[in-house]
């Protein structure tokens, strides 16, 4: 029974049978119907024109979307524990030449605006120090915690402000608007983001995410940086069909609340030995070793998160019955 | 009737298959027992210990050989025509952080050893002058060519006494194979060369190539930079799956006989048209502009490669009625 | 007696007494007074208002001003013989971050304006290919040659019709001005050129070139690459010193034509042997082994550029003795 | 009358003679006698054969040294304070292409060898983190404090111990030694360092700085890079002599005894406002925005380091009665 990550649970129904449907010989690359009609899929969806294009992952995505919006030479402000500085070996680096992670701390992996604006008061100007050029949040955070309208705004006035660019790293962002409820254009370019990552892989895709760029403007040479980076499969088409799978009738929300629920359930069953809130489909609790050992042997996997504290995932696929033996263990610990 | 090029046609059954057999959650990444199991598989298949990776595509598969072969500083030896030169939106110089493509001439594609030598023997040395690191070949080439293993085998040997690493861009490779009729190993590791990009995707696969280092202390590195392009697909086993599905009962090489019985029956209705040899499952033939409009209007789609050139290529999938008819369209010019 | 190179010459006694009386402490890198004047002395001299940057080396001028023309996934339209491609190791490549030189041939190293209109109009468009975004020739050329501000607006004119930043490599800009005879702007953005690198070390300087920004707009950045590359020099006026001093008089000028009028004494020598018209300091001639051999033997020293080929290079410093005794010398042979 | 900083001072009459004695023509690049000379120099003062390139900036030094020592997928762990962090605009991702900074504290920016175990410690393994591949410490650090030799093994023994290359910015490398009192090769070589940047600009040289490297395997590629970088000056004999005019006589310890001498006495003046204890020629000290006032209304021109900090740095070339004025002032605010 695995609560490890939802980043390797299986693939929707719906997206196997669209990816068979798209099994017949079509133009290469990007040329195919499916492809082409992204940018009108993410359009209507976020109520705006917008520039769409799938990536095979969120790391590439994520990079892609730095190197839009940062020059070599330049910093991303982004949190402490954001998987853009931990957790991608360094891709954002590699995507943008060699960019630096200007990182801040705040709870449960959020950036607020009043540490936004210390770090740049901060910072010194001038030619020495790179300058930022961009900001970047994920939502849902990396402690599974959300960031509403008025967050996500209240960051995105900064960033204009300070001319930076503003990226949000959207791995979970199905189950960020699930627990909110706000419409998606509430929480991305009616709030200041420029480029959002929209995951689909965690979400019941196989391996698909959408760059969506609400500023045209900046997915300039994007399309070359995805070819350049070998992002450009010649098959699109199945990339496409995921992404439209999961979106046609909703099937994203829907799989996103189911995760969200389960989530919700193992919170309730941790009580006080949660670290943060459960705001999306990550659970973050204190646990002793020996606790540990006994849920481990019960048959549950789980990521050992730091000294003395674990991170259980619900995945879209996770089936109640495991759910329910898993609260019931930890209740009963 | 599209002989475009066999980088969209469909997937093959097995392979389909085999990816519904993995829908199933598994470790992420790369840890599950499919990729897991891939070592084994292509040691196998090449009668050698050998390192073996999934990449979802040809130019990164690439891209990645030639950083693990040549540093920032050093040249790649290809051909003018390579696609690594050409049609890969600079991702060698992405990958490599900056090495030149050293090129030269050949027929079809392909380098000879005169050629190797005399680039090697003109190339000034010293640090003024980027030193060449690496050889690439593709095999079968751009022009539907192949090279023998006596022909790798004798740039292998220059290679060696150049100190120069040894990639082949094997995106035919099975084509060029099913024509030759040798054992893998005879035409890559036991020619010299160090690092194979073996595809998959033209060959019935989605989007799997697998990068095979015969020299394994030469993959070091690699899957750090495979994280960092964004590479490491977190559902890593459809990757996997695809690639075993393909070379589980030899389905690459009924693929690549399929494709390449096609091309012979167009290259037998071109006749003197024909530009090169046809010895993979690509034509290159001469052809007036009224004649191509007529084949097109037939239906048939093809690649305008130059004035006066037309490139038509056979996918493994291709219908035996849609390669008569284009064969008798052809015939009847 | 040393005719292998101007790179290696003596500084020039205004030079070296400018730098003795910049030896006092003043604000560091380029906030001193004499770094703050070069946009000034530049702007004079080319009669428009620049951007003018003092680099120590010409290797680093062309980079960064390549990295502020083309993107990482764009390409450079040069001359096969162009020193960005052939002797600076890669440093166009590790500036722009990966972009690729494209290039072209032309008798003496120089670009017409039928080969770039060839070239551009056989460039395919798309994402497979890297696309062209700057143009950059070198002038005086590495074969000694020179272009007219015909020459270069023709170009230029191509240049902009393509959207291509259009960078001039001056090494040698001192000998081409002073053998054409025009204003400085004629040959550079009256022409369509957008950055000049501004050679001033082989003429008389110790180690330092000037990058001049003709458009502005394209120099956003170039202080930030510069000092990345560790090329903000904390003590800069002493490089701000040499080209003042040598800009001041016109000792660039009388440099140069001393230098070139050297040439024409050894081409006068040469005369049959000449395989390039000498139009700067650079004499290239035909010469057997034998006749190489003698040469040195009596004292000379020159380079052997290709098989049955030498040249040989006037500095600003010759001693007219020497040229003398080198003509008399050729004559004999 | 200025304690700005070092890095604006005048040359040292012993460098501005041998540059004017450099003034003739020799063999370009580091081609010349002076260059060739270098190993056999820093040879001898370091007690060990080592390879030695001179280099125009402590910025490139440094960042040269990390891409010797770091892959591009990996990272350098260094002081939160450090100026390959801070001052470099991101030169080390640069040169190293993407490698990432990592951080720790440490008093005065000096890392304690408890902190880079814990740091390392707490480092997950794995593809998705960007590895440790080397260790860098400032010495003289940005707070002008010194590491002893024991400091130094302490480091050098756990960067051994964790397969880390080990590079000192030794931009006041001087001024630690001559504090220190210890030969040049107990803090460096034989307490584990591989690399070091030996600063002279800071010193009383103009413009050139020297890489040492102990471990001459290390060096592979390095004048390449250099190259690429644009580093390798034409005239480098000009470096060169800056350097051993430096090292000839000792003059580099008797500069930075004469600039730690001045600091000491400021470092009296300061009394308990003194934030760090002064160990090489930096003093930070506590100030009220009055007192800054007065002491710059007087004529004195020195760093606001943080809020209520001042920094104030004796050069080389301080004239005592500066020094005495100074010092002076302090004590009477």
């Amino acid at each position: 029974m695995r609560f490890f990550s939802d980043n390797a649970a299986s693939v929707h129904p719906d997206v196997m049978a669209a990816m068979a449907r798209a099994n017949h010989v079509d133009t290469a690359y990007d040329g195919d119907a499916l492809s082409q009609s992204l940018d009108r899929l993410m359009s209507d969806l976020f109520e705006t024109e917008v520039t769409a294009l799938w990536v095979a992952t969120g790391t590439a995505a994520n990079a892609l979307a730095l190197a839009s919006l940062c020059p070599p030479y330049g910093s991303v402000l982004c949190h402490n524990d954001a998987h853009i500085q931990n957790d991608e070996c360094g891709a954002p680096e590699f995507y943008t030449h060699g960019a630096k992670m200007s990182v801040m701390p705040g709870d449960g992996a959020k950036i607020s605006a009043e540490t936004l604006k210390a770090q740049l008061a901060a910072a010194p100007g001038g030619v020495h120090w790179t300058q930022p050029h961009a900001l970047s949040i994920t939502n849902a955070t990396e402690y599974g915690r959300v960031y509403t309208p008025a967050d996500v705004a209240a960051l995105g006035a900064i960033a204009k402000a300070h001319g930076l660019g503003f990226h949000m790293d959207g791995a979970r962002f199905a189950n960020a608007v699930a627990t909110v409820g706000c419409a998606p254009a509430d929480v991305t370019w009616r709030a200041g983001v420029d480029v959002l990552s929209f995951g689909f892989t965690k979400n019941g895709g196989m391996s698909a995410e959408c760059l969506v760029y609400f500023d045209k403007a900046k997915a300039a040479g994007v399309v070359e940086r995805r070819k350049r980076a070998g992002h450009l499969l010649s098959k699109g088409r199945y990339m496409a069909a995921q992404i439209i799978a999961l979106v046609q009738n909703d099937v994203w929300l829907a799989n996103a609340r189911a995760a969200n629920a389960g989530a919700q359930k193992l919170a309730a069953a941790c009580g006080p030995r949660l670290i943060q809130p459960v705001e999306a489909n990550e659970v973050f609790a204190r646990m002793t070793p020996d606790e540990v050992a006994r849920l481990r042997a019960a048959g549950f996997d789980f990521y050992d998160w730091a000294q003395g504290e674990v991170r259980f995932v619900v995945s879209w696929d996770q089936p109640e019955a495991e759910i329910a033996a898993f609260a019931d263990a930890i209740t009963r610990l």
